[in-house]
């Protein structure tokens, strides 16, 4: 068996037994609201690569987190995630219509129900973490790990700082920013959630991680801009090209195609070295920086 | 000193410090992205009659919690009941440019940032009562509660069945339902969050306090239907005979202006009555029975 094949082997098993924690977690679409429980369904399951979740339990073997804490906190920062994506794909924000292959929320349902939906999902992370079976004060540390990695200082901070920056000009560390708190935050959420599923992270540990969670969550959006600039629509699953059709500062844009392959490139090899110190307990982690930078979609 | 006039003065002094609490537990308007938060000061600060947050502090009066908890569980609630408004009044839900007699966020801002604003106020919700300083199990507890309350099996599920039953012919049960969840669910939390900040409850203790928070959830709903009938958007500083206008079922609808005023009163009394077990302690939350049934605005 090649590492190649073991690797995509383990990514699958994670990702069956991610859509198995996500359907047992999310209300049954049966009970009273029958409509918003069948949305809330509709947005998180069957889609996606599950970035998120692969993260949580490639950090978790560093440890040898328990299973079923790294259900739980993947299961909840996926529906953070999905969360994201049900409000961005909202008219007064990105107004798309197209979403991992399938109509987005708002426009399978309606615009009302995908707000609710995403409300709704956002308070479903918090309880399916808060329900993970650990020592309290650890629970609670993740608790507040995902509530600062999705507030104004994480994700929404990221996409407050994306729509002042339409049609403007930005700096390397101005987009850098942006990117940092838009996705980079809910990515180190995810490697943190995974690590202290298994135990307390001391401070070099928590260093550690966070190099490697910031060179990775970079990456992930310099490839993203790769993509959309070079791949199409049926790939992407999504509207490709929309970044420069909406006049929005990318790495494509400012850095061009090439420097921002090699930035990549580099990324990826920061997030290798950081992992340095966790030795072949790290392997997994190794593999989904390289996943996150030579995908094609 | 009348016993009324105490009671204003005690309610005065607790919407002060918790308007403090709120203040130092939201994002400063200096900090990036700043006009996400200022905009998220603008939804919650100088507005409203802080129901929840004085619920919260009569309820921490029973077993004597201390103020610091109390403030942090008081902020999460306001937070939530904060962002669901900016979230409710949006074009797609509402449609209101009105609140607590300013123009509402999206009017104020606009519609993206809106939508951005009650998503980071639910994570900063979430933040605030995680960070709070009591045994880890029982501050778990109290996430849990908050998280049910907020979520699909709380506020936004009824929000979802209230929308799904504009226009039709509700049986009282169903109005029931549908405010139990809509509005009760996140005022029955204020009442534990504020009990839970003194102590862990025993079953006896929770189930009186469900069944007063039972009533005054429903009362709150009646009076709201009474008073959305009855007063005048500047007595209100919303706009008011929304629901008639929006075709929506309504206590008044149903029952009438008379048998509607009848019920309010007969759900003060079940709420005097569940409180008994806790003697002159509860003296704070049978005078917010009364003000809520009570209230003019």
């Amino acid at each position: 068996m090649t590492a190649a094949h073991d690797f995509g082997a383990w990514m699958k098993s994670i990702q069956a037994s991610v859509e198995g924690a996500l359907a047992s977690f999310l209300p049954d679409a049966a009970v009273v609201p029958t409509r918003l429980h069948e949305a809330m369904r509709y947005a998180v399951l069957d889609g996606g690569k599950r970035v998120r979740p692969l993260l949580v339990f490639a950090a978790g073997e560093l440890f040898d987190a328990p299973a079923a804490t790294l259900a739980r906190g993947a299961a909840a920062v996926e529906m953070i995630h999905a969360y994201s994506l049900v409000h961005d794909d909202m008219p007064c924000m990105d107004d798309d219509a197209l979403r991992r292959g399938k109509p987005t929320v708002h426009v399978q349902y309606d615009e009302a129900t995908a707000l609710l939906v995403g409300d709704a999902l956002q308070s479903q992370a918090f309880i399916v973490l808060a329900n993970a079976d650990a020592e309290p004060a650890r629970v609670l540390q993740m608790v507040r790990l995902l509530g600062e990695a999705s507030g104004s200082a994480g994700m929404c901070g990221g996409q407050a700082i994306d729509l002042d920056s339409v049609g403007l000009k930005l700096s390397l560390e101005a987009l850098e920013q942006m990117h940092r708190l838009k996705t980079g935050a809910l990515l180190r959420a995810s490697v943190l959630l995974g690590a202290w599923s298994g135990k307390p992270l001391d401070a070099a540990e928590q260093q550690a991680l966070d190099t490697y969670a910031r060179a990775i969550g970079l990456a992930f959006q310099v490839v993203d801009d790769v993509l959309d600039a070079t791949a199409d629509s049926a790939t992407l699953g999504k509207t490709a090209g929309k970044d420069a059709a909406d006049n929005k500062p990318t790495y494509v844009s400012i850095l061009g195609l090439e420097a921002s392959r090699a930035l990549a490139e580099q990324l990826r090899h920061d997030a290798h070295a950081a992992l340095a110190p966790f030795g072949d307990k790290a392997r997994r982690l190794r593999e989904l920086a390289d996943l996150i930078v030579q995908r094609q979609a």
